[in-house]
């Protein structure tokens, strides 16, 4: 009788205690996940796909970490120039730099690509891959969020951090597929979530293979390559991972053609968009706003069965480290 | 007694039975890779080196299949070349294609990029991913090698397929790292070496999401994007693995930069050459030939420490099926 008793402590308590999607509450959201895994890992059922082919591709700004006000990214390269501004005064007077210093994103945003270039040109290039990943390192050590007043890095969507620990251990390989530069999200990826370097498929900037000191470096130079958004996603994701993914994770416009590659596959797919409806615990944003816009995904999604997250009524906490008040 | 003598063969057997690399004579090439294996994963040594950093990179033409007398890829396009040759009979009179229609290598080597590019337009572009695959598949299943009178993707090295298997069993992560067509390779890198599509790394050509018949396709485009050779191959392991390998494999000077930048990091480094020194059992070329030179990289193999494999002397079999005669 002991060893019945002990078989169900072993094997019964793990089960409770691994009640999936415990930040998530109970709803058409998180019951679709659960669906859809018991389907695709269901031996001999009709939907069953082998661990290899369940590949999951997920968005990071605003689908796994809060891109509000403004991309993460965009405030690192805010704050790199003024880092840089002591050594350029220049940069008072002329444009982009000004903005930047200014933290006039309206102006920034105006500008256009070629001034934004001007701005990546100095933050984002020069440098070697490795020197690049420390500054970014550096700057998610000290950098705090204007509102939330908490690391970037803890800006995390406890929710997803569940979603993708639940997918892995479901045997997914869990992929970032971000509009985001791939060395800067990289940087983080596999701290924050799990995800190693090698899963990051981004945007990317020219490296060359260069000698420094006699040792071989890869450096950084001031021209953009691929940018992974909209129908660079879909390319993206062939070009890195070489096979459609099953199930696909957005929160914008940026996403619809990563959605709609990856739910117009044959056999069961997932489509999910993360709706920022949470004024009060986050923001509330879709169609009006210049970033993380949801207008055209979110028309689409009733018709080709993408459903919907609401920050508001499907999940029970936002971020992995609640912000402070 | 028995319980032991059942532990005996249970845990005993399959050790011996696992006895790695048996394709490999006694010598210091095989002596480098058990060694280096050994050192990396001892738990608690000076040069240990956790799972998820064990990244092994390796060349595929001429390192893990033959290349000899040309790259199978280039096979393909000539074959290709030869089944669209009906329906265009202006082809014959029109070079690359009547090069490419009489086999004349020679003439093809001298035409350089652009005539190559004629080639590449014909007969890798223009399709879907899925359709260009299908074609590579239906080729493999028909085409024989000329001399080897063997299917091509029977022409895979015994010796290095278990070198994959003996750096999977001890928590490698296997990439092919290749200056053909990422998709070319990834038809076959599966079933051929037990590497996935997402862990082959190659040239591209622009593919675009595009529509046909209301459904998603990926279409490829006569434009060559990246060239993954020589100083491309670390600048493409940053884009797609995002980490710096501890062990290389190659065969050309195509890999001189891959080894290079393998073996000049920190910590223990493997880094090993495939010497095609066998005329009797496959080939004999260094740096004297178009395909596959091999000069500059092993001029410097002594000084930069990279163990050079003999066919001839390290290798008891060549190929997976022996072919046949």
């Amino acid at each position: 009788m002991w060893l019945v008793s002990l078989a169900l402590i072993m094997f019964a308590t793990p089960l409770v205690a691994q009640e999936p999607l415990p930040s998530w509450n109970d709803g058409p959201a998180r019951q679709a996940v659960v669906d859809f895994v018991r389907k695709v890992t269901t031996e001999g059922g009709p939907d069953y796909v082998t661990p290899g082919a369940r590949i999951a591709v997920f968005d990071n700004d605003g689908t796994l970490w809060t891109e509000w006000p403004v991309y993460t990214q965009l405030q690192f390269a805010l704050d790199r120039v003024k880092a840089l501004a002591p050594k350029h005064p220049e940069w008072r007077k002329k444009q982009p730099f000004r903005a930047a210093l200014d933290g006039d994103v309206k102006t920034l945003a105006a500008g256009g690509a070629k001034e934004l270039m001007a701005l990546m040109a100095v933050t984002h290039a020069g440098q070697t891959q490795e020197e690049f990943r420390a500054e970014v390192e550096d700057w998610l050590a000290k950098a705090r969020h204007g509102a939330f007043k908490a690391r970037y890095d803890a800006l995390v969507y406890r929710p997803m951090l569940e979603l993708l620990g639940y997918l892995r251990a479901n045997q997914f390989k869990t992929y970032i597929v971000t509009g985001g530069g791939v060395e800067f999200v990289r940087t983080f990826a596999e701290r924050a979530y799990g995800v190693p370097p090698e899963q990051v498929v981004g945007s990317t900037i020219e490296t060359r293979f260069e000698h420094a000191d006699g040792k071989p470096v890869l450096r950084r130079k001031p021209k953009i390559v691929f940018v992974d958004d909209k129908e660079g996603k879909p390319v993206a994701i062939d070009t890195h991972i070489g096979r459609r993914p099953i199930a696909a994770f957005g929160n914008s416009d940026g996403d619809y053609e990563m959605l709609e590659w990856t739910t117009a596959g044959p056999g069961p797919r997932l489509g999910m968009i993360v709706r920022h409806d949470d004024a009060g615990r986050e923001a509330s944003y879709d169609r009006a706003t210049p970033i993380g816009r949801l207008d055209k995904a979110l028309d689409a999604a009733d018709e080709r069965h993408w459903t919907v997250i609401s920050m508001k009524k499907d999940w029970k906490t936002i971020f992995v480290t609640p912000p402070s008040p």
